[in-house]
């Protein structure tokens, strides 16, 4: 029996799913609300919807990655609500775990089989590869089942449970953890290259394994989190709190702005004022979790 | 012939390199402020120092480790001048470049061997380990091979070149590197911790594989910034931004403050701004090299 599937949305990671599936041999229909984009899919094999509501017709799985969960709505509302009923909507549209929530409420009363929203933790040309990470979470946990083996053609395929909103916040917080790691990279890079002579990709045979080896050191700072404890057994906050004067120093003497890690500098030396200065650095969270803490 | 070393300074980490040259055999004279903190050290066979000057005419090789340069300018002004011809200095005490080459200036041309300014890259119990790294850096390179080999029992000993504040510069720009990944560790683990049930070791299982592999994907990063061709292979930056508004938008949903990394969404936004959108992350560079980010 041939597999079918239908995609809607053909923006990059779009394009790279509906590739994935006619490779893997699934009779793919394709949707874009710009058709145009379709066309080198269609020599390899995809079939055009030229309505959202021939498109949902084509096949019992229905992937959608388009802009932002506004557009998803829009888009699944061009057909008639019968269209969804019995189809399965796997939603890899990035967006907040409300918007997931939302969506799933109105898709599953329209009597879909099941709705579940994705995040894919990959750029296009991964998908495919075991190292896509595709973070899935949906009310029904047997309709997740039922289509697992499907995703896991673009990836690992990982269920984070029935709370709807749970996928589109765990690949929120790992883009956060990705965007702090970038800025310290670019703020310790502008700092090494700041001195005449050194180069970014030189650095990197410094920082790499330093960033390796304090990744690893997280599981330590996590334990602390979850315990509450958290019994210093490094470098204790008023230490790390005495350097900060010399990275500000520093970054100003060679004219870099040190902006990037200022906010973490803040809440260290708030959770020392807190009394947390004998404690590890894991004490932060106590912090960090304050939302009156979020503007200026 | 035995090894001498003198060491100043009993914190923690001093007290941890003192102890690694008892372990390895070396005649060990050691210096403290609070002359208390020696008493464990003179246990296993340390020779206490009661004045600065006994201190450095114990050993050519004298090690610094305080808790800032201008304690080991007020330290070593307590000798004669002359005390400390024909020493070397290593100074291991975390401050600025521009501290360390005052230093070096003043050191060298009191008629010292050698000043080597270092930076340690370890925690305390990290050290005699090869993951302890110890970056170096003096004006006289010779100077630095001639203690190479008393170095390398506290860590792998690199040296970063001839400028005395080079290892300064390195230490803190890995410094902030580190707090970069641990302000974006904080952000992600508060957010995900903030859905009932989840736990920040459990969160680990997603977020440690993937900073390890964003960490390696620094190095297409480093190339682009070196080139100044910030041309994407991934996401471009207008579509990263993009994304910014649900990071926000979570959470603030979540109770947590997205201030942790809201100074890097700004130089993302910036640089869209300043006509990088279809270029790579890469191209953040560009806007922390500003000195004039620098204060809000």
């Amino acid at each position: 029996m041939v597999k079918v599937i239908t995609l809607l949305g053909l923006g990059a990671m779009g394009k790279a799913l509906a590739q994935r599936y006619i490779d893997t041999g699934y009779a793919t229909t394709v949707w874009n609300r710009t058709p145009g984009k379709a066309d080198a899919l269609l020599e390899k094999g995809a079939k055009l919807a030229t309505t959202v509501s021939e498109s949902l017709s084509a096949a019992d799985l229905v992937i959608v990655c388009l802009l932002d969960n506004a557009s998803v709505r829009e888009t699944l509302s061009k057909a008639p609500t019968s269209s969804l009923r019995g189809k399965t909507i796997v939603n890899l549209t990035n967006g907040t775990p409300s918007q997931a929530r939302e969506l799933s409420e109105w898709i599953t009363s329209s009597g879909a089989a099941g709705y579940i929203h994705g995040g894919i933790m990959a750029i296009p040309v991964m998908i495919g590869s075991p190292h896509a990470v595709l973070l899935c979470s949906g009310n029904n946990a047997a309709a997740f089942a039922a289509v697992e083996a499907d995703l896991a053609h673009l990836g690992t395929a990982k269920f984070l449970g029935t709370d709807p909103g749970s996928a589109s916040l765990h690949d929120l917080a790992l883009l956060s953890g990705m965007y702090g790691l970038f800025a310290g990279f670019f703020q310790a890079t502008a700092l090494a290259t700041s001195q005449p002579g050194n180069t970014a990709t030189g650095f990197l045979s410094l920082l790499v394994p330093w960033l390796t080896a304090m990744t690893q050191s997280l599981a330590a700072l996590a334990e602390q989190i979850d315990s509450g404890d958290y019994t210093t057994r490094g470098s204790n906050l008023a230490m790390q709190v005495a350097a900060i004067p010399n990275m500000i120093a520093a970054s100003e003497e060679q004219g870099v702005s040190p902006r990037l890690v200022e906010p973490i500098f803040e809440l260290m030396k708030r959770a020392v004022e807190g009394g947390y200065g004998g404690a590890d650095i894991s004490a932060v969270i106590e912090y960090t979790k304050d939302a009156s803490n979020s503007h200026k």
